[in-house]
This record gives structure tokens, sequence and C-alpha cells, in this order.
């Protein structure tokens, strides 16, 4: 699989990357500069927004990508606490390998999945720790799809 | 000012220290851990969440102490990105001085502002960079009180 490099353009029909980019606003007197509301925080209408990290453990190479997993019920952001890449798989169609999409984020890029988008588990290349934005409240938040045919990913 | 460490006890009046502790969640077929829900986000019943970055440069020592400020409409919630320690200052009245803690952070730790907890803006001993998790909305979200008689830290 072709492996992209993350930008907010690309990403945009997946959801949102949470990045340093254009004017801040520059507060407390000058010795902060603020990158206001970088992605949609989504969780609907009966949600409410949770903190949550985590710590991830990389995968055997190549990786094998045997479930893809979505949350129907709001959106789940990402950002990384260590500057190291790491990877992002998304799809429209689990079942239509042509529809994956795989892209290096930098250590200083968080993605946030919009609702219903189809994703992997995060990817590292070293044990790495995330902070997590996402949705708690009543209702089933994850779908998950088993892959017959498991895909990979070699990098 | 004595400085004290971080905890969550300690923290309780003022919100939640927002860290790894406690039993995770094992998720994503054991290759990672989900210390979950770390934080009471509150944007309460007009607002919606954000997630912003903050670039934080350190202020001069002793650290002046001029001003102190609230949010009244929700909480803001903090983590660094970089493991250094930084200082977190709130007190339960900008006027009186005997009210002011300080806490020394580790870089593995975030905290959330309760609503109306008093505070000073984010203290580091070098550029720093932070996740910011607070509330967008409507109404007016910030009271600043400028101290007539500034305080001082030296660390």
């Amino acid at each position: 699989m072709k492996i992209e490099k993350l930008t907010r353009q690309v990403f945009a029909p997946f959801g949102d990357v949470i990045e340093v980019a254009g004017l801040p606003l520059s507060i407390n007197q000058g010795f902060a500069d603020r990158f206001d509301d970088l992605c949609k925080v989504d969780v609907g209408e009966t949600g409410a927004t949770k903190v949550s990290l985590f710590e991830v453990w990389p995968r055997p190479m190549p990786i094998k990508i045997d479930l893809m997993e979505r949350h129907p019920l709001g959106s789940q952001a990402f950002y990384p606490l260590q500057d190291e890449e790491w990877l992002v798989l998304v799809c429209t169609d689990p079942l239509k390998a042509n529809s994956y999409r795989c892209f290096r984020a930098s250590g200083q890029q968080g993605v946030n999945y919009a609702r219903n988008i189809w994703h992997f588990p995060l990817l590292v290349f070293a044990p790495s720790r995330f902070v997590v934005v996402d949705r708690k409240g009543e209702g089933v938040n994850l779908e998950e799809v088993m892959l017959a045919k498991p895909l990979s990913i070699a990098v």
C-alpha cells in the first residue's frame, strides 16, 4: 500500500489533522500562542467529551490489517505525546482494498476521525503515548469488521 | 511560595490531574492500553468542546504573578507534549496571598481546571507545547483579576 504524507487537505474526507498551522492568537501577555479549535469534536446530542491516555505498542512488520473499526456516535481524536512519526490507516469500505489510504503523520500531527470513518487502531514504530478525545455516553459506539483476506503494510 | 508535588489528591479541590494511573483497559488486540476518561470535561449546557495547541515560553525568574484568571463557563484541560516538569498555580481568592497553591507537575501529568477555579497561565521552564481541551460557544468565559501587589515564585 502506498504511504502518503499526511496533510489537512488529503485527510479532509476522513476528518481533521491537528497541527500547528496558520496564525495563532497571542495570549498570556505574549508568553503563549494559541492555535485554536483544531478539530471538530462531535459527541452527538446525547454524548459528552472524555479525555484519555493511550499507551501503544508497535505491531510486527509487515503489519497485518485484519480488521477495521468505526465509531457511529462520535469523533475520535488522537495526538502523539512524543515527536515520532506514526501511521494513520483509513478506508471508505473495509471490503474494498482499493478504498484504503495510509498516511504517515509526523510526531507533531494528530488526527480526528470524523464519526463513522473506518480506521485501523493506532500504528506506531516504538512504544508510544497518545492523548485521546472522544465521546462518552450511552449507546454502542463501536463497529468492527473482520477482514477475511487481511491486508498488509510494510514500511 | 512553597512548591508542592502534584497529585490527584492534593489537586482535587481545583480539578483533575490527567495521568496514567490505575488499571487500564487492554484494547486493540493487546497493542494498546487505555486509561479512560481522566478528567471532567465541563462545557455547560450551551457549549461544545474544542481542542487546541499552545506554544508556551518561560517567564523570567523570579516569576511575577500579577494576575489570575478563571473560566466561568467551563473547564480547561492542559496536557504537556514534552516530558518536562512544569508548574501549576491556583488559588481560591486572588486577593488572599495565603490561598495560593503552587504544584510541580511532571512531564507526564496534565491538569484540568474545574469551572471557576482561579489559575495562572501555563508556567514552563523551557519552550513547550501543550494540547488543550476546553469550551467553545457563546458567552464570556474569561475573568481576570489584576493584583495590586504581585506575588513572586522563585524555583
